[in-house]
């Protein structure tokens, strides 16, 4: 599906170029005239086009890439295809365009300025546990997404990391992104398809190039799938340290979530945890922070309570019943750096102990 | 369509309660156990429900308000309704709820942080400027929302204050608002109605008060419609001030704004704007900001050049071809001030003059 979905990235956005074109038609005439003297309005059109066919060879090789990583013929990927084509299944155009700006996120200098703080709080909290190359910390970081975060803890030294995504969008752009042999090699548009909040048109129709960073992959081990179902029982109490960031509001249970950290989590390991409570459609149940906590506790968590000021996870979060067990970091999400949307959050920051 | 929506306020909410009890069945009984031992998840739905009962008194206000204001009998209405409900057409919850939530973003002290940096920068501009009881400045504020700015703006004095809305929804909030005797006799529950981004259940459950202040309304004048249709010939080159607040990128037809800020103001009057560039659903055109700053230079505005740091309307946006024409000041927009989102845009400000 998400391949079937990159296949069709040219084609779903000019699509919605078209319409972008269809909508300035009803602009009347002699409005558009004074348009397209003083701005070229089709002009642009046509540019974000050409861009689109360019991210496109961007698209085709992360499907080439896909085909022989994951060792499929493309004559299955076609045939898959022409049955979703008759069963009139479309591709997801959303999935593809948000799977490829992880790019920016999580590969490029551009989206450093996202990822550093939130970054840094954990790194910081995993930096300091004691460890040595004999006897390595075992992390898990379910929700990697496109898998930065995996590579920067296994760059610590000590861990042996262990990472788990459930999209096979973010799936294909990680698995893409790691195996490109120099820095800054490739290049995409990744700001044309949404022409909101820009400041000016040579700024959103500019390039961001990746990989800022080349790991040494091998010792990182992803696992694909559901996070509640994909470990089995004999990986139960098995890791030292569980990292859940930007991850938990992603459940559809949340329960089998706190659940399933508890149980894959070692008698006095610890979780991490940094992020939102953004619930998607359809959650099962929308839990408030202090009801997290609480729920947390009865599985058999203890949260640290730390009350100081300001530190690299941010500053205490005001609520009853939160004292100090949680702490909230200012992160923004999803901006184009030169751009004028603000959008962020006060991510929700907490370490707590398997009792 | 409004007043329809608003009679259905608590039945669409009762069924998104509903949907959300439906979800929570799903969850394995063993975890419902705890959930409910530990936080009382049903409890909350029921309380939740109650609050949307709640405020359904203020809804059925708002009709028996509207009804009376725009001399509608009820039997009008009802007849509409049941039209609508053959024809299938179902009321609007969205537009209901976000219409409610202006009652705290321009009506109560708790919407005061959202609004007190825009309304300062735009009310220390028109502060300065020329004027007497005798010889008014004319303002028109067009995308008034639920009124708030208008009345700030009469209350500096010497000015003659026109403000327009084409959503009836906010129409109906604003004249409700409006009509209430005493300072924050009124309250209802405003958060209730998106679980995400809540740090407490009961901060999610708190009343907010309005209105928090009685504006002498007298002398504002308010027309409602759709501003690019309302304004005849007559009233071309009429006014000394024009402000679009939070405004221009709700065009459909966003060339169509501009003329029209330009036809309507007096030559050598003023064009004050503050706002994002978040463009809804099906514009014609999306223009960046430099395009804008170009279109309505050609249009015959020249824009005020102020390159100097920060001061009450932010500071330079950088970008080509900006130059110092436009500002970029830091709104937060549809927080809780209370929860853990930290949604914000740069707002752009820029004064320019009919030439």
């Amino acid at each position: 599906m998400a391949l079937y979905g990159f296949t069709r990235y040219k084609e779903r956005n000019l699509a919605e170029v078209k319409r972008w074109r269809d909508m300035y038609k009803n602009v009347p005439k002699s409005q558009q005239k004074l348009v397209e003297k003083t701005i070229g309005y089709t002009r642009k059109l046509n540019t974000v086009e050409h861009l689109f066919e360019d991210n496109d060879r961007i698209a085709a090789d992360i499907v080439r890439h896909g085909l022989e990583f994951y060792d499929i013929p493309r004559k299955e990927l076609d045939e898959f295809i022409k049955d979703m084509q008759k069963e009139k299944k479309g591709p997801d155009r959303t999935s593809v365009v948000q799977g490829m700006k992880h790019f920016v996120r999580d590969w490029s200098e551009e989206g450093l300025f996202e990822r550093e703080d939130a970054f840094k709080c954990i790194l910081d909290n995993l930096a300091k546990m004691d460890r040595s190359e004999d006897k390595p910390i075992r992390v898990l970081a379910p929700g990697a997404g496109a898998g930065r975060l995996g590579y920067e803890i296994d760059a610590l030294g000590g861990f042996e990391v262990t990472i788990n995504e459930w999209s096979m969008y973010m799936n294909l752009v990680h698995r893409y992104a790691v195996q490109i042999a120099s820095p800054n090699s490739l290049s995409y548009y990744p700001y044309i398809d949404w022409w909101s909040h820009q400041a000016t048109t040579s700024d959103m129709q500019r390039a961001v190039h990746f990989p800022d960073w080349i790991p040494s992959a091998s010792r990182v081990v992803m696992v694909e799938g559901d996070f509640t179902t994909l470990f089995s029982d004999s990986e139960s109490g098995s890791y030292d340290v569980i990292v859940s960031l930007f991850f938990i509001d992603t459940a559809r249970n949340l329960m089998a979530y706190l659940e399933n950290i508890h149980r894959l989590l070692k008698p006095g390991g610890t979780w991490i945890n940094l992020g939102p409570l953004l619930y998607g459609t359809g959650p099962w149940l929308q839990l408030s922070l202090d009801e997290i906590v609480k729920v947390s506790e009865a599985l058999g968590f203890e949260f640290d309570v730390d009350e100081a000021g300001p530190d690299v996870c941010g500053t205490p979060t005001a609520g009853e019943g939160l004292d100090g067990k949680v702490r909230s970091l200012y992160v923004p999400y999803a901006q184009n750096p030169k751009g004028l949307s603000r959008n962020a959050y006060d991510a929700q920051f907490w370490r707590a102990t398997k009792r």
